[in-house]
Parts: structure tokens; C-alpha cells; sequence
């Protein structure tokens, strides 16, 4: 806002509040229209604020803890699968003698591939619960596995993201003085979806390959009944008409089911992903070539000082694209008006010093 | 930006636009720090612009189209699982000399039954393909399974967020005026989450009930019995040694699965966003809480006029939440590049009707 054409540097040190609050026009004086209720300059606002971080190096810094925090959280959910095998096929082992239906051989190895198979919501049925306790066992094991493997596909899925965004971040820094290699990242990231999807349909097809081939090969089915086997397993259908008999067939199956559910969920989830982008896109070309009218601009106008910057126009088409909304914007719109300590409508270092007093 | 603090009305019209261009003081011709390749007042820019459409009224009637743009779309997912149950009840009554296993009675019912155990990856296997032909065609239809009923997911997911997002959008617009109001309405959609799940927990334990009844009282099925088939079949398991063999069995199947494995799939769908709602909403504390500094400053002043003022302030900050990125501001920013024909560094009607001459 106006301070007569003179220009504040920005950072020359804090100690030139009261000269600020004297240059500023009368009319700069003006609040925010949407946040009346905004606790303005009040320090014991009515929620009580937990204490600021130590750490406070902008923006890099915390969108490093925002891209990291999913790591630990997705390590957890593969203990959690990890924890899930391990008490299912302990459960299973004891409880083996209530189970009917074709044994490999090898008690623990059964054990674990009734676990994956319920886990999986594979349920071929060539191994089933006899008596009502094993059953209610399996009924127990058949939702934690439901909530397990989601959990573990939202996490894999939301891992991927992060790390695909955390190099996209880096990326835009480190371009940020080169804007034709910065528009060149932009493509890439577009494309990016697509290369996974990719990725996703040779790993599928591989699954699909080389479960064809051993169940054939090992297993002894024709190629037909193998084929129909892996598309029953791999789409977790599990008719259970043909399924892994011998000894090495289960302990391969242990493995292969578990690599290849994932892989088709994935797949299939990239698909819609990929759907999704391009909606967005053509919504974003949209909202960037409409025509804007006066009507807008007046929406635009956050602060009702009859002018709509760059900022403000950028809010108001992001708020349009139904990327931000209201809501979003309001908390910070109060936190704003909070640091605003002589009320110029800008912060400078001298509001900052003055709202947020050193301990 | 300043004009010796003398402020132009925005909606006048726009015949002012040279007075305009003389009365801006010389620092704020300044242009955008990130946005140098900005095809600036150029109109004949490198893409070529779609026209702009005739609907011109502002943000409320474009975010009418964006929420409402789901509809048809859901609309067509549903045609799609109509269309996979009648062509491939068609199939398989065609091919049922190909399956064997357990009859009801009725081969289109029969058709319809294996058609939507396959669709929901139940995969019973009460009734399997016997020949090579029927089980490539279980296969084929195994796979378009999965498609369309991840595609009736995420679609029903979509429409129930956008449904919920256009009341917000309403809530909010109506409440512009009442900063009370619309308060209450934020912390009402932070619970819309939570009521989400309840409502589906409860259809959830009223698709069990319903369904161990039935089995129960009308399939002869002790119990425990009925509860291990239909936790076996809600998690889409389908072990197989219990199922439905009547011929109202078969019919009260059809309905029941397909329901039942929708409202789990939602059930566990909505855990997870509420998991990810309450982590969002800490990280957004963590943001607006941090304290603000002077490099914070200098990094939020993103026209470069050495003053942050409300909108660069909450676009940083959103930014800082990963809810936005630079890419997403980019393009807008090239967009207000080219509308500010005058270079002021904020938008008035006459820069609009200098920028987009009317047809």
C-alpha cells in the first residue's frame, strides 16, 4: 500500500515502527472485509497459540519437514504389514489342525500363505476354516487385512507422490532464475503420471508373465488354466478352482501374490490419477482464459482498497480453480491481520518485532 | 501498489486508461520477479488462446460448473456397471454349458450371480469356467471388473466430496457477511468427515446383520457360519466353502454384494481421509503458528516492491503447506502479466478493456 511513492527497504532492522505508523496515508488504514472477527493486534487471542518452533529458515526448511514427515509414517505401515503376517501365520500355525482343505507339506508354509491369501482378499478356498473358532479367526484376519493392504496402498501411493513433489520442488528452486527450464519441469511433471502408469503396466505384465510361467512350468496347469489362475489372483477374485499346491508353489506364491495385488492396485490407481490430472488441466485452462470482468476484480479485491495486485488476482483464480478455498485462506488472513501491528495493510520487519516479541 | 496514495474507483468504467498510465510513479513499473518470460500485453502469445466463453459472471456461476461438472460423469459410471452386468449376465448365460459347479435353478440368474461375484472379486468359486473359452472369458471379464468398479469408487468418492464442497461453497457465500457464522460453518466441515464415517459404519453393520440374517434363516446356515460367509464376502475374500446356493439366495446375492463391498470399500475409504484430514489440519497449525520472519518476508514479497501485503502473505504461507505450488501461481501470474496492459502492477477495468478488446 501507498506511503507516498517512498519505498521502505525491507530489511534494514526493526526499529522504525513509529515512523511507519506516521507515513502511512489515512486511507491505508482500512481492515480486511471477510475478517472482522480477525483478533487484530490482540496477543492473548481467545486460542491459546502453542509455542513458535526453533526452527524458522522459510520455506525450504519447512517444506522439507512436510515432504519428510511422510517417510516414518509409511515405514510404520510396513511394520504394520510386517505385524500382520507375522501374528497371522503364528495364529494360523496353532490353529492349523481347524483348517482343512490341501496341505504342502510344510505346516508353517501353509500357515503363511493362508495369512497372504486372506490378506490379499485372494480366498482361493483350496484352504479353509473348519471349526467356528478358526472361523471367527479368518473373519477377524479378512477386515484387519482389508485395512492393512489400504493402508499400505494409500501410503505407497502417497510416498510416491511426496517424493515425485519433493523433486519437483528442488527442481522449480533450483530454475527459479531460469524460467524456460522452469516451463520445461512444468511438462515434465505433467508427464510424469504417465511415465508411472507406464511403469506400473510393464511391472503388471511381468507379474502376469512370470506367474503364467511357474504356475505352467512348476505347477504342471496347461497355459490356459495358468493364465485364468494369475488373472483370478492378481484381480484378488481367487476362485480357488486352480490355485498353488506344491511346496515351492506356496512359498512362491507367498511372495508373488503379494507383489502383484499391489502392482495391479497401483496400476489401476495411476489410471484414475492420470484421468484426474487432465480434468484439472483442461478446468485450469478454463479458468486461466476466461474473460475477466469488473465483477471479478471487485471479488478479487481482498482488502477492499479498490485494487487488485498479483497476489490478490492469483487467490481469486485459485480460489476459482477449487484448489483453495475460503476457508484456507481465513486462518492466515487473522494471522495477518495479527502481525499487522501498526495496521499499514503490509508487514515489515518493525510489525514482526512488534507482534511477536522475543523470548 | 502506491498512486501518491490517490485511489482510482475500480468500477467506473474503463475510459481512463492513459490518465492511468501518467499517474503511476516511476518504482512501480517494477515487474514480476518470477515471471520474466510472461508474454507481457503481448496478445498474439505463443499458445493459442481457446475463445473466451459467453458465461462471464464471475466466480460464483464458474464454481457452479466446476461442481456440477462431476454429475454426467457419475452418471456415465454408472451406465458403465450397468452395461459390464448386462453384457456379461449375456456371456455367461450364453456360455453356462461351459461353467460348472452348484446351480439354482435359473440360468440367467445363475449368469447374473457369477457375473457379479466376478465384477466385485468376491470369486466365490461355487461356480467356475470349465473350458478354455469360458475361462478366457472370466479372465477378460475379471480385469473390466476391477476398472469399472475402481472407476463407481472413486467416482461415487468424487461426487460425494463435490456435493459436500458446493454446500460449503453456498454455507460460505451466504455466511460472507456473518464472520460468526461462517466459523461455525469451518468447524462443521471439519466434522463432515467424522459424520461421513459414522453414516457408513452404521450401513456398514446393517450390511452384516442383514446379510448373517439372510444366510442364517434363509440358507439353513448355523450362525457362525453365516458371519464367516459374510465377513469372507464383504472383504470381497470369498473363501468359497460357504456361499449362496438357493434361488433366493442367488437373488438376495446379487443386491447384497454389490452393496455390501461398495459400503466397506467406503467405510475404509473414509478412515483413511479422516486420518489425512487431522494431519493436514496439524500441519496447517504447525504453518500458522511458526513464527514469521524477516526472510519469511522477503521471500513472501513476490512482485518485489519490498512490502508484503495480505494475499502474498496467505499465497506464501499456502505455499509453505504444500497446498499450492509455484507452478500452480505461474500460470496466473503470466495471466495478470498480460491482463496489467498498463503496468501498474494492479488490475483496473481499463487494463481489462485495453488487455481483452471485445469481439
Amino acid at each position: 500500500m501507498a506511503t507516498n511513492g517512498v519505498q521502505q527497504p525491507l530489511l534494514n532492522g526493526g526499529g522504525h515502527s513509529a515512523d511507519a505508523i506516521q507515513q502511512k496515508p489515512r486511507n491505508a488504514v482500512k481492515r480486511f472485509r471477510r475478517c472482522r472477527t480477525a483478533p487484530a493486534s490482540d496477543p492473548a487471542s481467545e486460542e491459546p497459540r502453542p509455542p513458535p518452533r526453533p526452527d524458522n529458515a522459510g520455506a525450504t526448511a519447512s517444506a522439507k519437514i512436510v515432504f519428510e514427515s511422510g517417510r516414518p509414517s509409511f515405514r510404520l505401515v510396513g511394520l504394520l504389514l510386517l505385524a500382520y503376517l507375522l501374528a497371522g501365520t503364528a495364529a494360523f500355525y496353532l490353529a492349523m489342525d481347524h483348517l482343512s482343505g490341501h496341505r504342502s507339506g510344510s505346516r508353517a508354509l501353509d500357515a503363511l500363505y493362508f495369512c497372504v491369501v486372506t490378506m490379499t482378499t485372494v480366498g482361493y478356498g483350496d484352504l479353509v476354516p473348519s471349526s467356528d473358532a478358526a472361523k471367527l479367526l479368518a473373519s477377524a484376519f479378512s477386515f484387519a487385512g482389508v485395512a492393512v493392504v489400504g493402508t499400505f496402498l494409500s501410503k505407497s501411493a502417497d510416498y510416491l507422490v511426496e517424493k515425485q513433489e519433493s523433486l519437483l520442488f528442488r527442481a522449480v528452486h533450483a530454475s527459479a532464475a531460469h524460467p524456460a527450464r522452469a516451463r520445461l519441469r512444468a511438462t515434465e511433471a505433467a508427464n510424469r503420471t504417465r511415465y508411472k502408469l507406464y511403469a506400473t503396466a510393464v511391472l503388471l505384465a511381468a507379474s502376469v508373465a512370470s506367474g503364467t510361467l511357474f504356475l505352467w512350468k512348476a505347477e504342471g496347469m496347461r497355459p490356459v488354466d495358468a493364465f485364468y489362475c494369475v488373472c483370478a489372483t492378481v484381480t484378488t477374485l481367487g476362485y480357488g478352482d486352480r490355485s498353488f499346491t506344491s511346496l515351492a508353489g506356496r512359498a512362491f506364491a507367498v511372495v508373488w501374490i503379494t507383489v502383484s495385488t499391489v502392482v495391479v492396485a497401483l496400476f489401476f490407481l495411476y489410471v484414475a490419477e492420470l484421468y484426474a490430472e487432465r480434468r484439472q488441466r483442461q478446468l485450469a485452462r478454463w479458468v486461466l482464459t476466461r474473460r475477466t470482468t469488473s465483477a471479478d476484480l471487485e471479488a478479487a479485491d481482498m482488502d477492499g482498497d479498490q485494487r487488485v495486485g498479483a497476489a490478490e488476482f492469483v487467490l481469486f483464480k485459485l480460489k476459482e480453480l477449487g484448489k483453495i478455498s475460503q476457508e484456507d485462506i481465513s486462518e492466515f488472513l487473522e494471522e495477518f491481520d495479527r502481525l499487522d501491528v501498526d495496521h499499514s495493510g503490509t508487514l515489515s520487519p518493525s510489525d514482526l518485532a512488534a507482534a511477536q516479541p522475543t523470548a
